[in-house]
């Protein structure tokens, strides 16, 4: 049975119901599995990484419809993404930033479809992955593209430096970085300064929150493989306050 | 493979898990899928106007289960609704406003169930739902009735006066409204007058939220075709304050 | 077709989805349902009340995987419970207490696993529920043990006090303790004398919140079979303010 699974910045809203009407209508035995719909609000670079870390776990052949589109019913382009082991459609925004391993991309013709200004995510997106459960062949919906539009990057270390970004605060309040796990080759225990906004932190390096004192910040490798910098039962993002760039110093 | 398709206004609680749990037991080949369990809580107009937004992306013979109600374990009676191309199943207190191509009502004899005071949905309408699913007649639940509670209408047009109301504001802040999308027969571009409140507001027609100036107050045609207002990259909700009347003069 | 049944304190987090991915990676032909990922963060106590609450209402042979996890990555073990009807895997910190007709315990051999310090659910409980659905021996995953650990109890009675507590506070503010309903032999609209941190309030017991006056204070038996605590149309939360021990006075 083949698989689409969904992440969009929809809320708790009837959105996510509709679409999978939809998806059923056109193909009843598809199974269709909720990535998240709580990415925050037109928050692209989020979208970005979650899906970076989500993808790779599922099964190959897996459809991915991704709907975080603040720029629905303008010039934004759709696309479908063909990769060595899975699909991706939704909005070309920069969502796709940092999917791998790109084999095809199709512009969607927008102009197949009856389609609303406000919601292509059930019009266009989610029948498109209906039909593409069903063997649906990729050239029916546009023409091949060269690119995608990608707006987040992993972070660069250069010496004993790291310049990352915040990427997102997660439930818990973490601070979610874009630094890989492999930037950060020190012992669990020593230290090292976060700089951010001018603010300088002195923060240790741990290997789960079990380890932090209670309300310390500490940096940690978090379970998506990347840096995320904690406070153990309290909140990172009630110190750290915003996202945006930081660098580490080993 | 039947869908029982389930909407509510229990949030992220058990209940909703529960209600798949007494489903599965009686069937488990049917396939379960959340609309949404957001809806504000007791908010009967809100449900209504959902339901309807949503019901007919789903696939023939799809079964509504939809539990918004504050009236648990009174007088309030449930029924089971049976339209041209759907069932629907839940309490008879005005969330089926605006449901459509009814043929059949059953009135549900609770004396048929061993049900708590506070939860129908798990010992009355989930069985009903499920066995409806397995091919259950419709009689061996109740009698006949011939009609259901209606508390919402779509709104009245008289000359260029649209008398409607804001029936709810979605995750977003947007104003959903009960005016259907073809009263609004103006151009984009053009201006209009928004009454609330004693309040009258300026506001512009447009294409989508892309064309509105950051924080201008617009309305638009909403993704369930009824014209909404909104406040692009904003809250409509932070302006408009509350739900109720509004009358548009175009 | 075997059912996985998911419960944690994730929210709406990609790490559901990703749960799911592992899963369906195992076993593609398994049915994943939802209980609930709204348990409050680390809330052990919570968990352990839900579950009890939810867990009787699904077909036999369900596997439930629980993961509310403060002590991932440390000493903290994990642990496969088969009961007479059904199985449940995850952290052994007493989220199972409550789980009745234990037949055996297996204590996970981590060491099996390649997994991060962070996210056990994904890297070693999801895939242990994936491959029990698809019949694995439950000896493959570690040794057996004689006993879990159990850190709520239900209440108790003395005479005409019953010794209980408020576990937790639901979606609608009401109050959800531990006494059974059993123990509350007294008539509908009779009094009864509710203390909580020095403060003695006069409350009634009703059959539904519908039977309440607007705003009173009020214990009815819940949806859970468990007497709660509500105000209606209100917030039994605003009023008691925190979880923890109470006495009933009959």
């Amino acid at each position: 049975m083949k698989i689409i699974a969904i992440m969009t910045d929809f809320g708790y809203s009837e959105y996510v119901g509709i679409i999978k009407g939809v998806i059923l209508k056109i193909n009843p035995l598809v199974n269709i599995v909720d990535i998240t719909h709580g990415i925050e609000k037109f928050d692209i670079r989020q979208a970005a990484l979650v899906l970076y870390s989500s993808y790779k776990y599922f099964p190959h052949g897996t459809i991915f419809l991704v709907v975080i589109d603040p720029g629905v019913g303008t010039e934004r382009r759709g696309v479908i993404i063909k990769t060595r082991d899975y699909y991706f459609i939704g909005p070309d925004n920069g969502i796709f930033s940092l999917v791998e391993n790109v084999e095809k991309v199709i512009e969607i013709d927008h102009e197949l479809f009856n389609a609303s200004y406000t919601f292509h995510a059930r019009d266009i997106f989610a029948p498109i992955a209906a039909y593409i459960s069903k063997g649906a062949c990729l050239r029916d919906f546009g023409k091949e593209s060269k690119d995608i539009v990608r707006v987040l990057n992993l972070a660069k270390k250069r010496g004993r430096k790291i310049y990352g970004e915040i990427v997102y605060f997660d439930d818990f309040g973490n601070a979610i970085t874009n630094i890989p796990s492999k930037f950060l080759n020190i012992k669990y225990g020593e230290s090292l300064r976060l700089i951010k906004d001018e603010n300088v932190y002195e923060i240790r390096f741990v290997k789960t929150y079990g380890y932090a004192r209670e309300k310390e910040l500490v940096c940690l490798i978090g379970s998506n493989d990347f840096v995320e910098i904690s406070v153990n039962k309290g909140s990172a993002k009630e110190i750290l306050k915003k996202k945006g760039p930081i660098i580490l110093e080993l």
